[in-house]
């Protein structure tokens, strides 16, 4: 998600901030997702940021509305509606497919906001725990293990009349690869693409966006600091970088 | 851990505490465990525990120590010195593998205490990160992503001279036919059952067993309720648990 924000708006400065001494969310309650978010909105907050992405899955899936009612003076995105908006507009079939953690799966936070762009599409839920896992331990590319794991999670989804899915999980356009490999009938939806577009329109739109060709800083904190993420970060984001741990 | 401490001590109460909402610790930094388990070793002396067990691999490792250090008037008990000395004691061959977290096989620890007991053996040692994973999401007996992934792991322990394999994680033995089965060289090591007869005599020896025959009790304390806990309960202890949250 980072990278397609990089990309898209070169000019525009970002503080990331990964809560990585308690992640991952995906098999957590949504009152501690909640709880968790909130503190990390907080953490942001001190940075003066004009508007903050919650670019995760789960955290989307669960908190985002809470935040949105309780933070009114400064826009929230999240990655669930730029995804089903997307997948609404995508779909000739009138099926989609979602895949996510448990909590977004069990939340429907996908399904409802497909709906919402278009009432007829039938839903097609799948929970697939062992992504996340299988991504940071660096198990991508045409390995057997992954292959296993997606014909496990994917196989309903197989005899299922989907043309599109929703990868629910900002892990998961990795593995996206083995994924469309499984399910060749079914055009993929990276939510970080949406989001990023998403993100664009809104600057401009509160004429926010920042005009001048100074030299954006990115800045990257974390509640720990461990090797695996930065394994992660290098496989999102293609290079090293810095990181500065902080206290929730 | 607790199935084998209730089986050889039924008249002893205990309060579990799982701090479900920041596990796994096995890929976090030393310090970051560290605060985590100092901070549940805090909320179990509100209960007048009069021993407290470490039963998790890599808590023991980073944390033990630190610990034993800090809380003199109570024991404190790991999982480390116990399955080292019972490996120390069965190689034949002066080969042990230790199998574990990144965290604990980063720290060395069963190594360094298996050389304390018998400075001649050699230790091959693996990390095995999806293991966790693989167990908490049901993927146990007789599955192939399980058995892929115990020979991507394994491998290098498979061509080397042990007879003796500590498992080193409370999870692991959850799956311990699936490692058997691909490395029948090996005598398992279970580091539960070590720890429970480790527990009963060190309540001997500081004459603190309970010898009434009143029913023991037993309290499950989480720091977040979900689904994903009450299924690994169900699978470690073979029945429902009733659970209460507590704020660590």
């Amino acid at each position: 998600m980072a990278k397609e924000i990089y990309r898209l708006l070169p000019h525009e400065s970002t503080v990331y901030l990964g809560d990585t001494a308690r992640v991952p969310y995906g098999n957590r309650s949504p009152e501690t997702v909640i709880q968790f978010v909130q503190e990390s909105v907080e953490a942001l907050l001190k940075y003066d940021v004009k508007t903050i992405v919650i670019a995760c899955g789960t955290a989307s899936s669960v908190a985002l509305d809470h935040l949105q009612q309780k933070c009114t003076n400064l826009p929230i995105l999240g990655v669930i509606d730029p995804a089903a908006k997307t997948a609404a507009e995508l779909t000739k079939s009138n099926h989609v497919g979602v895949i996510g953690t448990n909590a977004t799966i069990a939340s429907n936070s996908f399904g409802k906001a497909v709906l919402n762009h278009n009432p007829s599409v039938v839903i097609h839920n799948q929970s697939c725990p062992l992504f996340v896992p299988l991504v940071e331990e660096g198990i991508t590319d045409h390995h057997l293990i992954l292959a296993e794991t997606v014909k496990y999670y994917l196989a309903n989804l197989k005899s299922a009349p989907i043309d599109t899915l929703i990868l629910g999980c900002t892990h998961y356009p990795i593995i996206s690869e083995a994924i469309s490999s499984y399910l060749p009938q079914a055009v993929l939806v990276n939510a970080g693409v949406s989001v990023a577009k998403n993100l664009q329109q809104l600057l401009t739109q509160r004429q926010l966006s920042n005009s001048t060709a100074a030299t954006a800083t990115h800045k990257y904190l974390v509640t720990d600091k461990n090797p695996a993420f930065e394994k992660t970060a290098q496989t999102f984001l293609g290079r090293p970088i810095h990181v500065e741990k902080i206290s929730l």
